[in-house]
């Protein structure tokens, strides 16, 4: 199986993800500023899953176009990515509604860090298959920056309960460390 | 008409389903894991879903890519399980909100017992098309697999009213069945 | 402008369309038959609107397909035809949580006019823009099937003042002529 | 990178925004004039967002298909503009449900702000990244009614304090010019 059509079906589940997270933004009732005013922690988690999607869409795809060929296990592996990412818009309204309580704020970090091991998952999956002199494994290297963020979220899910905001902050640096598209792979590939 | 732009539009429903299901998954109330806990059955019903899903797409893929011009029948055939596909979500909230009740079971049955009929008659239409000598019936052969699998799901039925979770099982143990991506096909393509 | 964005486009709008309608079968409270009661006439009435969405895909897409170029015109009666299909999910929704009530039966109707007229119009810009032996033109000839169906439901609208079941018999007798694919098309294509 | 996937991706965004904008339309408890009375104001918001969805996917897929190669900062301006674009159903909902008050009138002007500065934004890192002789320079040249329209915007916000009508009018004039397709584009690529 080309990889031309798991390209085309994870777009389009990223696609209908990012969109469908504004649907947690609920109408409030009234029409002045008290009535906007609760949904300010639900705009800002929005904000973020928004950039968090943005990026997974991203490097997912770089990685996935410079793949030829798909195999059952980075199929599966694959799925396993896109179903974690479509817990994130559940997650981002728990938290946004809780106004960042330390429970969701946890939660939520638990699914950044499951869909970041669904990454790795995959890009291993990819280069295993790919075997030896795998273009993948070239770009990546050890994928320093993957593990790192897997890790952050590790200290940041337990430092939920100590408070909110540190797990908060960590999540949101990570994302500005990823806004940066993966120059390894950009790199690569303009110099081809 | 060539099979192109159905196994297109099929791709984008299904993604859609397997996405839109989350919404099913409402938001708590409180901020506690009280307030988690009873979506609990929610959630391992979605897993179950999603990956039913997941498996539809992967070998209706693998199936229209093999096929190459679609005429009137295969056309309302494919439409057909496209229409039982879309019950997943309704089934799946239900089932989930009540904890795996009877009925509800049993109706989730019912839904995998028409998609996967609906699958059945959709391969014979293509089949049909291709006549002798079809590519697609070397394949799948008398798709012992599949019958297997609606005949599970009519056994399973009726017995939600005995024990919900035997049905239960029953449905984990073919979606576990299927989880293996349809080598026969896979083998054939790789053959050539 | 080539029309291939534009199918794209529209094949997208299309099966989102008819898989968020399901959306409008609420998941009821209760776990029994009763609780499953109510939902028969939503059911009905997804079926109904299912057809009639995968009817429009299909002709759409036949008559976009055949058309090669897209001027502004062609543009905007496209998206005419997707507003007004975008309010079937609402309109299925009310008549069916109605149990068929008069009114939504007729603003069921109202919408599936405005649909078949903006079908209609769309028809007309390609075939000015093909000019003098347009293609579309061949095939449709004078499109009395088209004009036909808008004419039944002119008809409907207000006989469900009198009795809605007549309107919905004329509704679901139109789907049933149109579930036939548009052999006119069809077997142009094929004597290519 | 080629645009062509990044094309793909908004189109199937817009098209998921433009699609469950009709999910805000509730499905109302009766099933008489009365129910369907209160939706208007929705109906009529609903209208105005679709027509501005639909200008958006049309020059958005007309700058894109110009544009041959995307880099870092095209990449992200282009997800800030579907942002922005993603808070449309959310603020036509408001507006709405609370029969164009004078506060969601403003918010909705500072959401087609939002998203009119980012559509400058993408636009000036395309034409940036093109450099001297750049196609779309020649194009839009200042491109004045993009400005102007940002400007309309930014006096309209205030004016929904005086009356939310007058700020209505100047989107739904705004509107207007932009339903005209860009014909500098139109011109220029069919004189090619």
């Amino acid at each position: 199986m080309t990889t031309q059509r798991l390209e085309a079906f994870s777009d389009a589940v990223i696609a209908i993800i990012i969109t469908i997270m504004v649907l947690e933004m609920k109408v409030p009732e009234g029409a002045d500023w008290a009535a906007l005013a609760p949904l300010l922690p639900v705009f800002l988690s929005y904000i973020m899953s928004f950039a968090y999607l943005a990026i997974y869409w991203n490097n997912h795809h770089h990685m996935l176009h410079i793949t030829e060929r798909a195999n059952g296990a980075i199929l599966w592996a694959n799925m396993h990515l896109l179903f974690w990412l479509s817990m994130i818009p559940f997650v981002t309204g728990w938290m946004g509604e809780n106004e960042f309580a330390s429970l969701p704020a946890a939660v939520y970090g638990g699914v950044l860090l499951m869909a970041a091991i669904a990454y790795l998952v995959l890009q291993n999956a990819i280069i295993k298959q790919e075997g030896e002199g795998s273009r993948l494994k070239k770009m990546v290297g050890k994928d320093v920056k993957g593990k790192l963020s897997a890790a952050a979220y590790v200290v940041a899910i337990p430092l939920a309960f100590v408070s909110q905001w540190i797990s908060i902050g960590i999540y949101a640096a990570v994302a500005l460390v990823w806004l940066v598209p993966d120059r390894r792979i950009e790199t690569n590939l303009s110099a081809e």
